[in-house]
């Protein structure tokens, strides 16, 4: 399959490294981290060892061919700037993944892309970028995809069965558009939270102030989720946080590594987002509030 | 006046030695301090510059004379020991002014003397023990005072005139009980919570996290006063809860200096009698107990 993974971080790169064997895949991201994968290719280090020769480039602009697939995993802030330079190499049957955080990627790819060939996607691998060339893959997890509207495809079918067959294990969401959401609200009560604490995600389950505050921002996050008609519960969300935290003990989040490389966070897309949408449906949206703020005056 | 000071910390030693000018005063406190001041004196420095040449012994047996007034300044974890050692020396015409924290001197002391005999008060001041002998007075403060029952006696007006003589800014209190109250909300809000973090009390307004958990300690902690009876509103004790997080920013709360030098905190006393008195209402308790458990754990 021809396939473009656009955006070369920890998961994109993994994912890349992972799809390229076997498949016509390019990896587009930032220059240093593409001329060493060049120059030496593209090292996966951790709980996946390989070293993979994948295409790299940092612009689409140097795509030599049509691709089946565009996988998006650039960061959310850079979505719409991604989906616009995409959209001059892909064609009418190019299915578009968004295996993005945040909870505002579908809504801006659906800007410059008709939805029905958008499909989401969310992963709970743990990986981290180490150096140009270089990534490493903290913890193995599985991913989810599935089409917007729900319906069973040939779409979702053949890019699970891709998946699989590249070692990345990955199933069909009933509800994909649900799950999204789920992880939006683990990320929007984990990621400030350690980041404002610059903590590994364990402190969150160990000091039991940050625990009680994790615990109301969840709160917060699912009654916004709630009222926008996403059906998850309190106690369970609550659990699968604790379970992330637990689980990922001794990692820092990804938003507390940008905040630590003076890079921009995911904030607007994920606790951003939840605060635009419990706005719209008057509730209260007070502790997403104060994360945003803190976020942004660090 | 015959005065025994009985609790020679900072507090203790700082009116100890601001009325030992004048005034027949002996301090009771521990060997190393009391070693030291019958060496060199008692140093105050800082707000106050003086070296006292005040009567101080590490026990009560040693006392010579009969006190008109007892001061107590100990912890409150100490009163009962301390009220019943005093037994010994005291008499029916002693006035018993407790100046500590925590809700529970006054219960603890009125089971060894009749409440008529015991006065109540807090002060503002800010002061810390530097070293055997040497008191760091940080903060000018007030101080109030008055009788349980709300009575103007001669007694308080008497503590009152001695302690504004002696350079202690001090006013009769209209409702003591609300102040002793008022003072535990603060300390219930701000003292945990810096010695969770291990920060100054600054922090409690520059980290927005901790500024949110500070309002919902204060809001929890007024809920129980209202269902005690006392008449304190949330908005009221947060303003000066923030004021005095503002006006002690650069200092460390006395539970910080306990569990940084490994002694026992005053939390039973504070939250811990929160909680106490919470569960007779059945009102929640939850933040507190948090508070309580994390102090604990340290």
């Amino acid at each position: 399959m021809n396939i473009i993974i656009f955006g070369a971080g920890a998961i994109g790169s993994l994912f890349g490294a992972l799809l390229s064997k076997g498949n016509n895949a390019i990896l587009i991201g930032r220059k240093p981290h593409i001329t060493a994968i060049k120059k030496n290719g593209l090292k996966i280090e951790g709980k996946t060892n390989l070293n993979a020769k994948i295409k790299a480039e940092s612009s689409v602009d140097n795509v030599t061919f049509k691709p089946d697939l565009l996988i998006l995993t650039v960061k959310s802030y850079d979505t719409e700037t991604a989906i616009i330079q995409a959209k001059k190499i892909i064609t009418n049957d190019t299915i578009v993944l968004s295996l993005q955080n945040g909870l505002d990627n579908i809504e801006k790819i659906s800007k410059h892309i008709s939805s029905e060939k958008v499909i989401a996607g969310i992963t709970t691998h743990g990986a981290f970028f180490s150096k140009p060339g270089g990534i490493k893959h903290t913890g193995k997890g599985t991913t989810v995809l599935g089409e917007l509207n729900r319906k069973k495809t040939k779409h979702v079918d053949n890019i699970v069965k891709l998946f699989n067959e590249a070692g990345i294990k990955t199933a069909e969401s009933k509800n994909v558009i649900k799950d999204v959401w789920g992880k939006a609200i683990i990320n929007s009560s984990i990621n400030p939270l350690t980041a404002i604490f610059k903590c590994r995600n364990g402190c969150l389950s160990e000091n039991p102030i940050l625990e009680k505050f994790l615990e109301i921002i969840c709160e917060e996050s699912v009654k916004i989720a709630n009222a926008d008609g996403i059906d998850l519960s309190y106690s369970d969300m609550l659990a699968k946080t604790k379970e992330v935290v637990k689980n990922t003990s001794d990692n820092y989040s990804s938003m507390l590594q940008s905040v630590i490389n003076r890079k921009k966070t995911e904030i607007d897309s994920i606790n951003g987002k939840l605060i635009e949408i419990g706005r719209k449906y008057n509730v209260s949206t007070l502790i997403n509030e104060i994360l945003v703020n803190s976020i942004k005056s660090l």
